[in-house]
């Protein structure tokens, strides 16, 4: 009797916001990293990719359903994922011929993220975690989380940080076919759970140059970039490493900036130059300067990626005076949390600094140091193998 | 019988806006710099300083007036150059005393410019420079102007290369005392007489970091401007000599390119970070790459100092493109010479790029290379020792 069936599984999977960054490829093709790097997975009560993978012998063909729309899969990086989660499943199938024969299926996946795609979010990182996760957990793949980090690093660098949650490291490694090229836990959310992020949205007159062509200019015309991979990235690497699991905020905090700063030094010094940052941002970078200055001591770090938005990491205990500094300002804007907006904060932003965040950031977004991709029962694929009317 | 006269001697001296950066000091005590730079001397037609130097026994102790305002001279840079310059005049008086004794008379000094101070111009390498030549010749001094570099430079870094015209570097050196440390001609401006320049003016809301604390705070923090001092800097040093000796004016405009994004890279490299270039200033980066994508070859270079103008160098022959196209856009605003409002340029700026650079710049200069310091027979000080009526 022929398989019918529609085998189906889904994940949850986070974003996740570098403190040390990403950027420059040794290895395009297997995208291996020019340096390491760390990141802060976010809460996925607040930015989360939720993908349905699904099999069945009637699928003609892969495809993939990304928010409501057709994706193209045909690009190398998806299809390495397809490849190298077929020749898993397939060996499992050759050692154990009593499974159904999921690899020779065609994948139907679907995937929604929580968040507004015009936010301007790095959502290629929780997308491909969730793809990768969401297949390995259709095929039951008994692969670690580390193991599963290699396969996302193929479809996006910075998507193997997200198989983790909490405090994870991107260990660059130095094998050439990428092997010890993956994700590695730091620490836990639970080491540090009172870190916060406030997202400062700005809209951007028009998209900027993508991450995966700036980074190779930078690479290819950047005087200062060696000087980046060789010694800036491994020493922060190591102080950032020792700050989160001391929690020492104000170390954590100071890399942090230091190397938002390098990043978008290096994407400066490239020819021709690179400019995420615009003049919102920079009155964002003054507003934390002049909220720590005020505060006495470090108690907020901005970091950006490779766009305009600022993210602010902050701990719990200092809500009031971080959250209050902004929400004084940018109140009006939607995103803010019962409460957080109305906050009396001992910080005013001087007028300056105001205008421009009140003028150019169009919504925040709330949210705290969070887990790894999570198993669900919530299906974007029906039993019969139709997306799921929601 | 008591020497009652009053002695005077004026000069004019150039701005000079570099291409390959001074930023950093290796003692800021004696202004010697962390590396070589090399700068073009514009026209004193559209830019410059006049300064009488004046002496009597009757003045009571040194003032200087800097247009129409009394100018604090107790700062040290302006104390060192007083002092070298009379310990050179004492030394000819000392060697003919036949010489009237002016190193021991007060001086008098009166000081304008051509061109409005709210413009953000750096003025005070003009302003130092023609302060020192203007005594020397008051003083009758044999120096060269390479030696007068060295006093100049005292007073204000890159003073030191407005001693020269045409193309100029200064060269680090590498003695403890600074004596090797000056202006050097690499080429007069009659080599290359043809370069042009366009200075955007844009208005700032406010006034930055100013260089002399913003290059200590590099120099300090920046982790990348080891790299551009040591090798950077050196390469592009070299480079931008041949394309000078060469009249490789492509290579010209890629070696400026870089350094300006080399040198605001380690500007945000630096922590906290400094900003001189705005959104403004980014759009006129797009309009010189637009320029030079649509005429098929590099015909204009642009260059920012610690300030949001951008200079726009470009060749003679090249004006209908590279003027029209940016007199397309800001026809409206002042500083177009005869003729060059209205010439039809072959490029047309994109529309994003257009608005903001119609928004933002508040005035154009254009000018060209030109000569150094010329003594003139104009006195801002008349012969009773008052500032002169004009």
């Amino acid at each position: 009797m022929a398989d019918t069936k529609v085998y189906r599984a889904s994940t949850t999977a986070p974003v996740n916001i570098a403190v040390v960054k990403y950027w420059g490829k040794r290895d395009p093709k297997l995208n291996l990293p020019t340096n390491s790097s760390l990141s802060v997975t976010l809460s996925q009560a607040d930015l989360r990719t939720l993908t349905t993978a699904s099999c069945a012998t009637s699928f003609a063909g892969d495809s993939l359903m990304l928010n409501g729309e057709q994706s193209d899969i045909s690009g190398a990086r998806t299809q390495a994922c397809f490849r190298e989660l077929r020749a898993r499943r397939a060996a499992l199938e050759a050692a154990n011929t009593s499974l159904p024969k999921l690899s020779t299926m065609g994948l139907k996946l679907v995937s929604e993220n929580n968040f507004p795609t015009a936010a301007g979010l790095a959502s290629s990182a929780a997308g491909f975690a969730a793809l990768v996760q969401a297949i390995a957990n259709l095929y039951e793949l008994p692969d670690t989380p580390a193991q599963l980090s290699i396969v996302a690093r193929q479809g996006s660098g910075s998507a193997c940080r997200s198989l983790f949650g909490g405090y994870v490291a991107w260990r660059m490694g130095d094998k050439e076919d990428g092997s010890d090229s993956m994700a590695d836990l730091v620490a836990p959310a639970s080491h540090w759970p009172n870190m916060r992020a406030l997202i400062l949205v700005v809209s951007a007159a028009k998209k900027g140059v993508s991450s995966t062509s700036g980074m190779q200019q930078t690479v290819a015309t950047s005087g200062l970039f060696q000087q980046r991979i060789a010694n800036i990235v491994p020493a922060n690497m190591t102080a950032m490493e020792h700050a989160v699991k001391t929690r020492d905020f104000a170390k954590f905090a100071e890399v942090t900036m230091r190397e938002s700063n390098s990043f978008h030094a290096c994407c400066a010094d490239t020819y021709p130059p690179i400019f995420y940052m615009n003049d919102i941002s920079k009155a964002a970078i003054r507003a934390v300067e002049s909220i720590n200055a005020k505060a006495g001591k470090t108690i907020a770090a901005y970091t950006f990626d490779a766009g305009p938005n600022c993210v602010v990491y902050y701990l719990d205990e200092e809500a009031p005076t971080v959250l209050g500094a902004f929400s004084g300002v940018l109140g009006g804007v939607t995103g803010w949390k019962e409460g957080s907006a109305g906050v009396k904060s001992s910080v005013r932003l001087e007028d300056g600094i105001a205008s421009v965040l009140k003028d150019g950031v169009s919504r925040v977004i709330m949210t705290s140091v969070g887990e790894g991709p999570l198993r669900t029962e919530e299906y974007l694929v029906d039993e019969n193998g139709q997306p799921a009317k929601r």
